[in-house]
């Protein structure tokens, strides 16, 4: 089918939302009004500058407040829209939006307004042009698909059919099982968003909220199953207003919206995907490091039980390891304070991983590599880190020599349990769907909490088993010139089976204040000789519905924005203690303002 | 009345918080939980900082979920209790603020619930200790002020009482009436807040939307005119969670905090400030110009019209004017970009309205000046803009030599209309707080719009007469990398009482395109005789719902951020054709392309 996009999802000037959406291949484009209006271009300019980019004009959007009004209205409107065909027509576009109204003079009168729009359809055929009627969520009288639909059938007119919205569809609790049953053709047009839950109002809800099919927590797939049943061949276009979204870079935005609908085909059966990868467990995480963050690092490491058991072959790159917990440090990736370059994920079939990656338009990469080396696929995240994914029946430490130095047992670590990254503003809900199309990885809980400098949201993802897990955190508004927590944090929990043994051998931890134990005591009924290990080890508690416990505790920040935490989940706990996460940020405010260690004060904690 | 403020409603960890309540005047605190318990000091000490910042610790809160229990639930709940009752007493605070339960286990009882509290109360008692009881809005069983006076007044225990939240009584349809007749001293505490008018789950609302008094849409002097009628005589006591304050400076915030609770305090009639000043119009409006701005402006100001009519007796500044239109160019103050520096307002009695400034917390000056010079007074508003109050029977333009040039009619310009002015993200709320507050200006309507790059916010003030105008933008969400649009533009917008004589003389006014023409024909059913001319001279055109018209024409951007808009008012207009700024956006930008002038691309377009 073929792939459009309205104007209105991405930001910028006419000219920069078509070059995104024909960069990012989309096929056509809904024409949103305010676009044209404010554009220099004339329309017939428009058509050319879109036909020299491939690009056709699918819909013209949105027409307003016609049908159920007064005669002497009726014919007002007639005229507005008689307007709006000669624009169209010097567009050469031929499909109409028009939604129902809003207007208090519109009358609740089904028969009035199938008149109205066969009238309307009439004007229009004679320019060669259909219409669609959309049923708005917070429609006056008109509210529901179905009744759209039983005013279409009743005006009976070859030129008027239905644009179906998923967002005014399943926003609404009206069951989308009878779209099968639309006569084949009269769906004239399909738009596609997604939206998270939200109990406001619902104008509110889809004109601020909406995203991107993937994003939210719409069944989409099931609702393309309907409309595909009825015979609709076709535009799937998206139509997405979303406050971040309209001041993101367009171009960005355009390639999260293919992404999107592609991982939607997929997942509706129309263009099956190479199959998500199977994915084993965290393979390795990198540092990109320097001369003054190596050697905080390596001290970290070390701090913890980490060994330095290999040196690349060919690259100024470290193998650090405990047990399944890797690090790799690498002085020949640079990015701004020790951080996070990339992470590896260990799969079954790296080639299968990484043809799904490029069709989900994901940037792929065959890392260069010398002959005796194995060969490393990866694709970069929205955040700029790369994900390597390693086959899991071939050993990547092959391309390191060993230092001699034995993992050991160190400090009772055993594996990485998840990683943690702060997300760019504007590419939160991308990276979510990124993770869960590319890599497979499902999304678990959102939360919001409140913490010492602003909002923050996380997100986690993960395997099914839990082999992989990653913890997205963003700021939930972009942080401004107040933000003296730790820029963009990030970091990596490593598990133990024995969180007390574990923190008697590691001496760097971060000081956790004796309020928080007093709290804990209260909140959870926590006997003192429950509590006091917990206090004197500097290990924070949180306790699912399930009974499910989470221990953990955290270093002290490495290099600017990097920590370690090391947690032992209990009975099943599957969260990731984000209420304790406010705990963490005060400790190394506190930290960093007693001990001097000045952090310049960049925008975005988590 | 004492001022308080509860901790959550600025940024920061506990000391930040704590230093900005005292460093703005406030007399005590509420302790929200989650600060403490973050927080590496013990109680003594919190106690100690705070006895040595002059602030009171007057409530700690929130205890949840405690009343209508099943016997066991009481239980664990009364010994959850105890363990904050420990804490209070180390932080010497008396009263403890219980919310209404929330829990699925709570029992609709109103027996239960006054016996459950009257429990607590007594267990309280014994430490010194008062519960306030407070319905939240969105409790399970008690939402209204009055349910929860009820069932105090059942209790009847002396140690029990009602925490009055404004939130929570302003956000239901319930009346605050009877709050007057409520037993003296059985009010415990009051927490203020206001909040705009929102159409959304309570809950959201109140964690994320609420404003200090004054900023939103609550009557607020109504309610506590009936809590004083009750006897209440304690602590007047801020508790406001909003996002943006959140993650914004805590100084300010505390300071804003503490404006909008001192103008409450005069609006209320409980501690009445000097009057609002009569301001009687725009008296000049002033530009920061330097070696690059200064030609631009001159060049752009002679197009309009303007003669460059005065020279500063002692100072780089030079006085332009038309008819009453007044702009200064001084080349003695800094600003990035030619940008308004400082706005003068005429008023009777400058001494008086700097009295009453001084005492809202304004920063307030008065200019150092020559022997022969105008004194003049003046107040920093929230963007750093100096807001100059003239005195309305002295002409401040005996500071400047005459060159001789006479102000002529020009184009026909008469006088300043308005000013608009992007405001920085974290300060729209406290801008539109202090220009109320201070300078008596009343807000009009607040408008969101989407414009290309983003959705923004516009709110504009105005004196009953319309004398004085502003208009106040900010973005929705605070703009990251893709930014592409003017930087934080400024604008003087001048009057005409003829548009197209004035456009028809002055030769730089920004191009429109034509398709805004044409949709603005469909839009209005406006005959071509009409349009016609408003193409030909760029001007662009709204009208309200009373049939006032809008005339209106833009310049370019001169400086990198400022442009000027000419308006002509038909009919009443009383708005500022917001609906036609996108078109101004697009056309800026759309100039600058074509153009080349490149400027900065910096954050905060409007």
């Amino acid at each position: 089918m073929r792939r459009s996009i309205a104007t209105v999802c991405v930001s910028g000037t006419l000219d920069d939302k078509l070059t995104a959406a024909a960069a990012a291949g989309f096929d056509g484009i809904e024409l949103f009004e305010n676009d044209l209006v404010v554009s220099p271009w004339s329309p017939a300019e428009i058509r050319a500058r879109c036909a020299g980019l491939g690009l056709s004009i699918d819909l013209y959007q949105p027409f307003r407040d016609f049908e159920g009004v007064p005669a002497d209205v009726l014919e007002l409107n007639l005229r507005r829209a008689a307007r709006k065909f000669d624009v169209m027509e010097a567009l050469g576009t031929d499909t109409m939006l028009v939604c129902s109204s809003v207007s208090p003079d519109a009358r609740d009168d089904d028969a009035l307004a199938a008149e109205h729009l066969s009238r309307l359809a009439t004007q229009a055929a004679e320019r060669g042009i259909r219409i669609a009627y959309e049923a708005l969520a917070w429609g006056r009288n008109v509210s529901t698909w179905d009744h759209a639909w039983r005013i279409v059938r009743a005006a009976g007119h070859p030129a008027l059919g239905l644009c179906l919205d998923s967002f005014h569809i399943l926003s609404r609790e009206v069951s989308p099982d009878g779209i099968a049953d639309i006569t084949p053709g009269k769906i004239f047009f399909v738009q596609l968003a997604d939206a998270p839950h939200l109990r406001m109002d619902v104008l509110q809800w889809s004109r601020h909220h909406r995203l991107f099919p993937g994003q939210g927590a719409f069944d989409l797939p099931g609702l393309i199953t309907n409309i595909q049943a009825s015979g609709y061949d076709g535009p799937l276009s998206l139509e997405v207003f979303n406050d971040v979204f309209r001041q993101a870079d367009p171009a960005r935005t355009a390639v999260d919206a293919m992404r999107s609908l592609i991982a939607l085909e997929d997942r509706a059966g129309l263009h099956p995907l190479p199959p998500a990868p199977t994915l084993r467990g965290h393979a390795f995480t990198e540092f990109a490091v320097d001369g003054g963050t190596g050697p905080q690092l390596r001290e970290a490491l070390r701090g913890l039980g980490f060994a330095h058991t290999g040196q690349h072959r060919t690259k100024p790159v470290e193998l650090w390891e405990q047990s399944a917990c890797r690090v790799v440090l690498n002085s020949a990736v640079t990015r701004p304070g020790a951080a996070i370059s990339a992470i590896a994920v260990s799969t079954d079939d790296p080639e299968a991983a990484l043809r799904r990656a490029v069709a989900l338009r994901a940037p792929a990469h065959v890392s260069a590599h010398g002959p005796r080396e194995v060969s490393l696929a990866s694709v970069t995240a929205p955040d700029g880190t790369d994900v390597f994914l390693t086959d899991h029946s071939t050993d990547w430490r092959a391309d390191f020599l060993s230092t001699g130095d034995s993992p050991g047992i160190g400090t009772g670590l055993l594996s990485t349990d998840h990683i943690g990254l702060t997300q760019p503003f504007d590419h939160f809900d991308e990276a979510g769907l990124f993770y869960d199309s590319v890599l497979g990885l499902g999304r678990l809980a959102t939360e919001e909490f409140a913490a010492p400098f602003g909002l923050m949201r996380s997100r986690a993802l993960a395997t099914t088993g839990r082999e992989v897990r990653l913890a997205l955190t963003v700021a939930l508004l972009r942080r401004g010139e107040w933000a003296p927590g730790v820029p963009e944090p990030q970091h990596i929990a490593f598990s133990t089976s024995d969180i007390m043994a574990t923190a008697a051998r590691v001496p760097q931890r971060l000081a956790i204040p004796d309020n928080y134990y007093a709290d804990l005591a209260a909140r959870f009924a926590l006997p003192d000789d429950t509590i006091e290990p917990l206090r004197r080890h500097g290990v924070l508690y949180d306790r699912d519905a399930h009974g499910g416990e989470l221990l953990h505790f955290y270093t002290p920040v490495h290099g600017g924005r990097v920590f370690f935490e090391i947690v032992e989940r209990r009975g099943g706990y599957d969260a990731f203690g984000e209420t304790n996460a406010p705990v963490r940020m005060a400790a190394h405010r506190h930290l960093r303002l007693t001990t001097g260690r000045a952090t310049p004060q960049l925008a975005g904690d988590a």
